[in-house]
């Protein structure tokens, strides 16, 4: 079924008739399509249903073509990202194109569907902003990260599953909370794995985030366990290259303090509650995508 | 009337509830609201055409954002750019924010009026990046140079006299050529200023297009009367920093050749039926919005 999205998307791109736009499209690593997988899930596969999944992916792409830029990535789904190969200025463009085209054929949707969608990109856009914001400081404020991170990476996964309950006629609340739980619970982990895969199984620089400034909920826990001086060691790492022992100081502590087993949790708690509306709902495949995303490996 | 405009886009941006992004945009020059002024003139002063105006200058400000990150620029309306204070991250995400924010609110206008602008979206971001592309070369195509002047420029003020006269009740047909035409104009003007006017009036250095690499009409009139060798000497001075010497032949050429008052012509003819058509319909503020655009300094 994820093949009728990608001919859709083809579809749509090719309306814009213009080649460099497919070949640019061609360049891009399509990813796991989460997102048109939850819609298709629940809402099945109508052309309408199929259109929705393929707008969601085709506004996702924008926005990773946007944090690309942002973050200056040279990699994306192990390929080279958009600005890498041909520039900011035409990963900048090509973003507009996609977000400018999805909104577009969402007016063809349903109202309804294009609020839920429109208003989720707000939400993402403000996350992004939030994020080089909160990257400033030595943020240790739990609930501003938790904000950024519903903005920035739930609200179109919550925004997907919303549409598609919309979409099949489904009660959209429990829908609505369990994309947002996925959402979420996906980037704690994200901010786990961080910390505790090695840099090569990652691809990227372990403890990457916390150079960048980037305090995720680990780093949130463990300085309010932390004494004073060490809660002063811990801040003044924050942004740095950190060394060997450095690194192994952090991890110690983490593990002292049980930190990451306390962020897993929190994280679990979240899937724990989507699995179980689902299972409700009798949506089993919903619940198996749930199950999925915790048993990632640690 | 355009005070009502500017209360709406404070609205929206208060309705986001993130102090930052009210302070960034009290940062953005307003500009002269061509857009809104057009749409307000047309439709009339309803809440639903105030809030469609705000919806076109948010979008147009997007633009701008973006545009001036592409363009690496450090002014904008004599004021410095989003980018060249907050950095390229913040004025790409401000300007997603505004696009995204627009969208939804188009959601509760009218099903055409948001088709008409987020299409013109679509045109305009393909716009961005034709213009880059052409940049690359010595382009000396006159429909591939007007294709991409629609689809940058004209394409939004097409679009707002369009949604305007939808939302009027009146025949689109005149209003979309009035607001393409007027759009084309402004961007040949716009491009015969750069080779007419001093460096000190334009506030950038004169002839700083052809620097660019962007082989505007005059340039691409030039070209076809030049012989052989003059057409190779053109050629070789494409995106280099002139010297005085090699500005004042180019310059010597244009006035053998009468290229400025030839550009001019195709302006003021677009103008001319532009301005015909607003006084078929009785509609002398449009028209005279018009004839203002044509007896810019030369």
């Amino acid at each position: 079924m994820l093949n009728s999205v990608e001919r859709q998307i083809i579809h749509y791109i090719k309306d814009l008739n213009e080649p460099e736009i497919l070949n640019l499209y061609n360049k891009l690593a399509k990813g796991k399509r989460l997102r048109a997988k939850l819609i298709l899930k629940i809402a099945g596969n109508s052309l309408r249903v199929i259109k929705t999944a393929s707008i969601v992916e085709m506004i996702h792409g924008a926005s990773l073509l946007h944090d690309d830029v942002i973050d200056d990535s040279d990699m994306r789904r192990n390929r080279p990202s958009i600005n890498s190969i041909y520039g900011n200025k035409t990963a900048i463009m090509f973003g507009d194109i996609l977000y400018s085209k999805g909104f577009y054929e969402l007016n063809d949707i349903d109202k309804r569907v294009s609020k839920v969608i429109s208003n989720a990109v707000v939400q993402l856009s403000l996350g992004e902003l939030a994020d080089v914001s909160l990257s400033e400081e030595f943020n240790t404020d739990r609930d501003r990260y938790l904000k950024m991170i519903y903005q920035k990476t739930a609200s179109l996964i919550e925004a997907s599953a919303e549409s598609a309950s919309i979409l099949a006629g489904k009660d959209s609340i429990p829908y609505k909370i369990y994309g947002r739980n996925l959402g979420l619970a996906f980037q704690m982990i994200d901010d786990i794995l961080d910390i505790t895969v090695d840099s090569q199984t990652l691809g990227k620089p372990a403890m990457h985030d916390f150079f960048e400034g980037k305090t995720t909920l680990p780093y949130i826990y463990l300085y309010k366990e932390l004494d004073t001086d060490d809660k002063n060691r811990l801040k003044s790492l924050h942004s740095k290259r950190l060394n060997t022992k450095d690194e192994a100081w952090i991890k110690l502590k983490m593990k002292e303090y049980k930190i990451i087993e306390y962020s897993y949790n929190e994280a679990k708690k979240l899937i724990d509650e989507a699995i179980s509306l689902m299972e409700n709902a009798g949506e089993f495949a919903l619940s198996a995508i749930a199950k999925e995303m915790i048993e990632r490996d640690f």
